[in-house]
């Protein structure tokens, strides 16, 4: 059993405290910084490489990185997660989304079933039910096959699958793997579920309702929404949707639905891409071997989350300097910038993953901690974003670590050459020219073309945004994600920072309020 | 002539750095709490209301940050900007946006011309342009109709036009009043070009090619690729584009264009959703009349940040409760968090304008100044928001403020009732909630579930999205911008931070590079 600490309890958390710093632009500058590019590199599953020479560390700090990864068993306590320790403290429960892409350690039996089963048994009725969808067995009123899929959900029921299904779309389109185009509702807003219907053939549309206590107010809204469509269309709203939720739920057995699929309480919603809730809508758009691809890379990427040399280990490395630029160096912010316009969602998923597992003032015991937790997570896709936000990130006033992401090969393949070089060349050439801009900074005499440098930044780099590459990225920040709470010593599985807002907004709706929020109510007419 | 002095000489400031801090959630409880959000509240243009009720304000405050304003000589300031003084310092230019929809002073004559007759007569052009386009007397080959549109650009040619134009499009359908539907092409990667044409009819699409210089390589890229796209489908690149420009680029008399709309060097990228740059594709998705709306409810917010009542200026309040929540309580991120699906991209755009103009480290005279500058922004629609990463908003150890924004009727006006309330109901009821959630938090034994309140927001209120509504919001946001580089002494309409990335990515496109950026370039097969 391993011991949980707070971060500042730490031996090797005050030796890192007490470190000297790393000059960002001199140890990038010159030879130097061309063995530290060499050097500074962790593999990834998938092809993908993780390189962080231009992070504000060397050969010292990484030593006591590795000391704190030991001190405070960072690696034990992977191990205790994908055993079937119950890690989330707060709902008292088991931690198991790696488990749906393999098996990493014991079988782990919870609810009186092989969870890892469990989970392989949704993936193949997933399949075979998409399988029948594909191939027309399965079809609508008058016999048609159904060639739409529109995922109905929110939070993690809608960001993770979408900026999945985003990421993959153009690359499945040119590999002809695109099976049916998917479409996303989730927000109460009924501008949301109106805008969205009126751009799908709900007569040839198969809805997958996710939800897994089958309670969520604003998927049940919209389920209401969708089912008005059917109606209104003349279709019977029983041979268009599936739904995806806990065996438990009122929606498990329901007749109004062609099927349910199975997600259960050990895996969260900003966790539950490679569960059933991605599982579904992932694999009716673009097929079952697409969907193994996207969890084998993920699992190959949990492997490596296991290795216990810290600079093998990507995730784990990744978590520890974003721990050093967090509570050492005091930043609060952290942008996520892939040179990738597939992975436009990616960052609002991240920030989901991030913020709400580690955006927390309280210890896994419910003790208060007197450090800095997880930061904001913000982003958008290079090279738009260096028209936009990096005007601040160069030369603000306060430092903004950096994540990186590029691929050597766009999906789609088509290409223009202007100026001697392919878009894909100047978009290779702009992130690995922000790299050096960040970090070195130039000099000049007008203080307003002046660059500081010293800003940090990590990359990811990768062949190509392959089912595979994707799954690893994902799992990469899951798990960079938990070893950060590891770290901080957070629960970084529950969100009780959600519930306030419910409670208050069901007194709204009751009307039963007074003071400040009668008012508001009043002036939004509720 | 005003004086330009940095925000830490000034006494006001030193008073405001000394002055008792407000318990916003003891403020905000009871009937007191009541009081302040019927007093806290300021009249915008459409309809618009800004309520600062959930900020950690009081009236002593609100006395200190008028006796700031008056010796910063906000208001002086911008009558110096409307009346066409040298602003942009940096780049020696006038800064003229708020002309492209209203005369707010004195006539403007630049280059020789009466500056706002020019804005006008662009407008007019593009109205008659577009009428042709809607009425079928400008048509493609075959002597078809041209049905869509997509926007060719980058920053601010992209961001702000595409965000108004997906605020609008649900009301434009829902009103009758869309025209052509509107797409847009940015990134340099490659992919994003081949995945917006795959979903284009080329042959009845119209394409504007939005570029001030007509260098900016990643557009010239992008028209490269659809000027491929138009042959390959056999069809006249000629008969397909239009160019937005300054009158002094290659693109302006080229002969490849349909015709040439101009912008001109007085309205950086990230103000210029009301010039030609914003003009030319919404007034060709939505008609002249909507975009005349649109400036219409800019210009009457325009016209409210005058005001030398703080206030009754909701812009300059705004923006002063930022510079207090930036320089006294030392907070670095504000979330923007609409309320309003419809305004899903309308942070992103809030992301470039706040932080590109305002992300800088020296004054307006190139000195350095040593309080913090602009915040980073971010922000997603809620209610997804909630369900991503409020729970580090409510719970965190880094206290974000709010910028919440809300209306009370939907777009498009379809709803369903559960549980006894429409979606409409249950959105507004959401936003209620969170304010009062953040604001007062609730007490809690287990300290997971307790909150600890004291999180600032404000909220701007609505009855509908309208262009009128959509208009006075962007004004409002760009006063902010404006006010609070005036309170800091900053340049808010250069961006030399964006140049050291441009230089080195040439570089390293003509492999003229060594150390670590060679390195970088080699991983990324450049």
């Amino acid at each position: 059993m391993t011991n949980w600490n707070n971060l500042d309890t730490l031996a090797s958390f005050k030796e890192l405290e007490a470190a000297g710093r790393v000059d960002l632009a001199e140890v990038m500058s010159g030879e130097n910084g061309a063995v530290r590019v060499r050097n500074y590199s962790v593999p990834m599953a998938a092809g993908l490489t993780y390189n962080f020479a231009a992070k504000a560390v060397d050969d010292s700090i990484l030593e006591i990185l590795k000391k704190l990864a030991e001190e405070q068993d960072l690696i034990g306590k992977f191990e205790e997660l994908y055993n079937g320790a119950v890690i989330n403290t707060g709902e008292k429960r088991l931690v198991l989304h790696q488990l749906c892409r393999g098996q990493l350690g014991a079988d782990v039996i919870a609810d009186g079933v092989n969870k890892r089963e469990f989970y392989v048994k949704q993936q193949e009725r997933i399949a075979e039910f998409a399988g029948k969808v594909h191939r027309g067995e399965i079809v609508n009123e008058d016999g048609e096959k159904l060639t739409e899929v529109v995922q109905i959900g929110i939070g993690g029921s809608d960001l993770g699958p979408r900026a999945m299904y985003i990421a993959l779309e153009n690359w499945a389109k040119k590999n002809n793997t695109l099976k049916m185009k998917a479409s996303f509702i989730s927000n109460v807003d009924p501008d949301d579920a109106a805008g969205v219907l009126a751009n799908v053939d709900v007569r040839h549309a198969l809805f997958v309702l996710v939800s897994k206590s089958g309670t969520t107010l604003e998927t049940l809204t919209n389920e209401s929404f969708v089912k008005d469509a059917l109606k209104n269309a003349g279709l019977d709203a029983g041979k268009h949707m599936i739904a995806v939720t806990s065996e438990t739920s009122p929606l498990a057995k329901n007749e109004g639905y062609l099927d349910a699929f199975f997600m259960d309480d050990y895996i969260g919603g900003r966790y539950s891409s490679t569960s059933a809730v991605g599982g579904a809508v992932l694999t009716l758009a673009f097929g079952p071997e697409v969907f193994a691809r996207f969890l084998a890379g993920a699992a190959e990427e949990d492997k490596l989350a296991k290795e216990k040399d810290l600079c093998k280990n990507a995730a784990m490395l990744d978590a520890l300097i974003g721990v050093y630029e967090r509570n050492v160096l005091g930043y609060q912010s952290t942008a996520v910038l892939p040179y990738s316009q597939a992975l436009s969602r990616f960052p609002a998923h991240l920030q989901q993953l991030d913020m709400e597992s580690n955006g927390k003032s309280v210890n896994r015991f419910g003790e208060p901690v007197s450090y800095p937790t997880g930061p904001v997570i913000f982003g958008e896709p290079g090279t738009n974003g260096q028209h936009s936000f990096y005007q601040l990130l160069h030369q603000g006033k306060t430092i903004i670590p950096m994540q990186f992401i590029g691929f050597r090969n766009s999906q789609i393949g088509t290409d223009v050459v202007i100026q001697g070089s392919t878009s894909q060349q100047k978009l290779g050439a702009n992130v690995a020219a922000q790299i050096i801009a960040f970090a070195c900074g130039k000099d000049d005499t007008n203080l307003n073309k002046k660059f500081d440098g010293g800003r940090p930044s990590s990359i990811i780099i990768g062949e190509q945004l392959t089912p595979e590459a994707l799954g690893a990225l994902l799992a990469h920040f899951e798990n960079k994600v938990m070893f950060q709470g590891f770290a901080w010593n957070l629960n970084s599985f529950d969100q009780e920072g959600v519930q306030l807002g419910k409670v208050l907004a069901k007194k709204v709706l009751a009307h039963e309020t007074d003071g400040a929020l009668a008012e508001y109510s009043a002036l939004l007419n509720i």
